[in-house]
């Protein structure tokens, strides 16, 4: 398990989900890409298309190409080995820094 | 949707699942109560009781009564209507800031 400290008295702690169905008592749902997204926000329209290639040469499943979207954005998904989604993007409204 | 700044750069936000699946092309997966827990840390073990049972007068469904834990704690679970899974916790280790 993994926890990171977001505020003083709020931190984020990842479990293997077996654990929490052990810890509370509750079957292991089923799994799901849609529960929770990994957002990445990056510098420029290009930074995106280069995240989304290495992501790709590194294995992932490309789930959506890098687009303009309609907020006037710029955009891609892709699904991680454990079928986390990631969704890589920049945002004219978003300074990134580096 | 909510947003919520954790620290400099890092952020949290809240989307409906159906908004993931439109927005990634995935169709909306399965549900599930063990992908994710709400841990709310109290100041003693009489106070997570009477979380629970706040809760469970207010239409909470316990999961888990209130018990020592095998790590020196106390906690207990219960789901919200909507499903989500809640801890109420007391541990030794943590100073909980009022």
């Amino acid at each position: 398990m993994a926890f990171f400290e977001l505020q003083p008295g709020l931190q984020l702690a990842l479990w293997p989900r077996q654990s929490i169905a052990h810890d509370s008592g509750i079957p292991v749902g089923p799994s799901s890409s849609t529960e929770f997204t990994l957002g990445h926000n990056v510098s420029s329209k290009e930074e995106v298309d280069a995240v989304m290639e290495q992501a790709g040469n590194v294995g992932a499943r490309i789930v959506k190409q890098a687009h303009d979207t309609f907020w006037g954005g710029y955009a891609g998904y892709f699904e991680d080995p454990d079928r986390h989604l990631w969704e890589v993007v920049w945002s004219p409204d978003v300074q990134v820094q580096e």
